[in-house]
């Protein structure tokens, strides 16, 4: 007997004939005589839908209003998962973020959770009953509804196994765990075992689209097991821990973000503080920096690259212009026509070379590197948008397919 | 400078431009120094698509997580409502049944209000704030969510009225008023302008269909003053009050309810217990029994008429045939092709011969009437369902018309 959280996302929830496949992992896990909580994403397009209404009637509303709206989703889909599972004869109850004590602060549409009180769960569970929880939600100190944002179910998962002690949370979706690289791009693409969480955070902020970042950071820090698998094929999928025990590959897998914008900003004095200047503006505006690259000075001036979400260019680049004469660039070049391609793998620390592999592999293949970032368990690159494909295709083929 | 209870049901906020028009009123109410809160039902046919998602995976869920899902309903009604108002530039929250203290009973789907803390509200209206409330909802003691059933919005705007020593609640709908009769059978109907709680009661009771009878009962226990009026058209409305000014029509309304079935029990003993026999069958299963005919002995038997709403007609019957050794009756006759016609008037009651100038224009029609029921301020008669348009028309020229 084990405690088990399960997280389905949106896509395994879309419509009644995936509900009552679901419910039948759901009612299988029981069976085997386990406690289980299930978290659950809205249905498919049930967000999109719910946006659009909001937007008929206001294209900016209020963010506390939009979490009132948009929490209904997951409430719609705990309710119909707990009548599928009615329906199989299971004990269950659904309930709601509010109601699990789900605290957080008060960032409407992006909030932090401060605290699981789990109480009315654990009752619900002394009861054996299958508890259906409403993810992606919380309420603030005020009782007010707030939502947590991108990869806000996977957190909500995690939270509850992390605060009630859960032998496992195990996170269901569309594909059957974490691969060496993209399936749909490299078919020789290998499904992983095993693979620990920091190599797993390299590779969800790298784009793999896996696991949210902030569900992985939370398990890491409450050493919460996690797996990761398919809702639509029953079979093992990919364990995420502190350490796993398999140490033959050196890298864990090759990822492609295509969501890059890199700003250059041309003709700086080379002087201190100049890096505070630019930083100060983009930070201020809550506008996150990837890759760095700082020129080595030049007589009186230098440059200075870096990397943002495409979605932040814009307002980057326009609060940049404004504060051209503080700053005191001479050029502002921006492009988002670019990719960042990345290798993550907890062995290479210990392994001289494998940049270079990386390198070798791009260089062969007759691919432009404009930019290159590393950490101990990641090296990144920036190359044209349009030669993407061809970089993880080959940097695959180097070291998986050798 | 008053406070306002403003209730708006579903087709009022079925889309975005109803949305924005019934907003237009809220904020002209508040623009006029008073305080407002608003009670909202689901959007058009909301409700009806939720059912409808939950009949493809469950035909027979729990009420509980009906519940939950239903609930849905009014919380995307208040925080599409919040965002029309924001965007005219006015001061506004939203708020679930939970974060107004909505307490009722555990009885799911058709919950009963125990209390309402209102405290949350009070704050926000002391912020000057417009509030939206979520009608229709609540919560057990369990902190479970509960729905009212029917007419549920219409109850937790008069509770809320009540709860908050309101000046007055305002029932917005998609008719302008109380009329003498339903005006699409009626082309002469006449709008009231006022009506007290007990006609209001009758005529709720008979399928009038502009007010719930639980609020009217609610309003009238509590003194809440009430006015029906338009979502549509700015104009009066009907009050509805403890007494009204008007004496001079001695009756105020006619209406008709085709929601009826007739089952008739023959060749019952005459002996004490027979009726109590019958109806406890009744009672056992929840079905409201209406009118009752008792015939009067004929030697040693008996015969039983009465009427049921038509969906418990089935059931009734089944109950009925399974008892008819213990009950003891020979024959059961059941048909629903009949209708209800009544006549409602507080003046009724101090002037004689209304009821025969009711059934002279029914004769003068030649409509045949089965049963008949009368009260103080109602007289009831069932007629053919076909005959029924006729029947009113006949009773309201003779009375509004002449």
């Amino acid at each position: 007997m084990a405690f088990i959280v399960q997280k389905f996302g949106g896509s395994s929830v879309a419509d009644a004939e995936r509900i009552r496949r679901v419910a039948g992992i759901i009612a299988d896990t029981y069976s085997d005589n386990n406690d289980v909580v299930v978290v659950l994403s809205a249905q498919g397009d049930m967000t999109d839908d719910l946006i659009e209404k909001a937007n008929e009637i206001n294209t900016h509303p209020s963010k506390r209003e939009m979490d009132v709206l948009l929490s209904t989703g997951e409430q719609i889909s705990i309710a119909l998962m707990a009548m599928a599972l009615e329906k199989m004869g299971m004990p269950v109850v659904s309930l709601t973020g509010w109601q699990i004590g789900m605290q957080t602060n008060s960032d409407y549409g992006n909030a932090r959770i401060k605290k699981v009180t789990c109480e009315r769960i654990r009752n619900e569970l002394d009861k054996r009953r299958i508890v259906i929880v409403a993810g992606f939600q919380g309420v603030n100190r005020y009782d007010d509804i707030t939502t947590l944002g991108r990869g806000g179910s996977d957190t909500t998962a995690v939270a509850i196994a992390a605060a009630m002690n859960a032998d496992l949370c195990q996170i269901y979706t569309d594909v059957e765990g974490v691969y060496t690289c993209d399936p749909r791009k490299v078919p020789n693409a290998r499904k992983l075992e095993e693979i620990t969480f920091d190599e797993m955070l390299e590779l969800a902020s790298l784009g793999a689209q896996v696991l949210h970042n902030r569900s992985v950071e939370m398990a890491k820090r409450y050493n919460v097991n996690l797996e990761v698998l398919s809702s639509f094929v029953r079979k093992p999928g990919t364990k995420v821990k502190e350490v796993t025990k398999v140490e033959q590959t050196k890298i864990s897998g090759i990822a492609k973000d295509v969501n890059v914008a890199r700003i250059a900003l041309i003709g700086l004095k080379d002087e201190p503080g100049i890096a505070f200047k630019v930083f100060r503006v983009m930070a201020k505006q809550k506008t996150n920096v990837d890759i760095i690259l700082q020129s080595i000075g030049r007589g009186d001036t230098q440059d200075i690259s870096f990397t943002v979400a495409k979605q932040d260019m814009e307002q980057a680049t326009k609060s940049l212009r404004e504060q051209q004469e503080i700053i005191g660039f001479k050029d502002l070049s921006v492009t988002d026509k670019i990719a960042k391609v990345s290798m993550v793998g907890a062995g290479m620390v210990n392994s001289s070379g494998i940049a270079v592999q990386m390198f070798e592999a791009l260089f062969d293949a007759k691919i432009n590197i404009h930019m290159i970032s590393t950490s101990e368990i990641k090296v990144s690159v920036l190359v044209d948008e349009d030669e993407a494909d061809r970089a993880i295709q080959a940097i695959h083929a180097k070291f998986f397919e050798a």
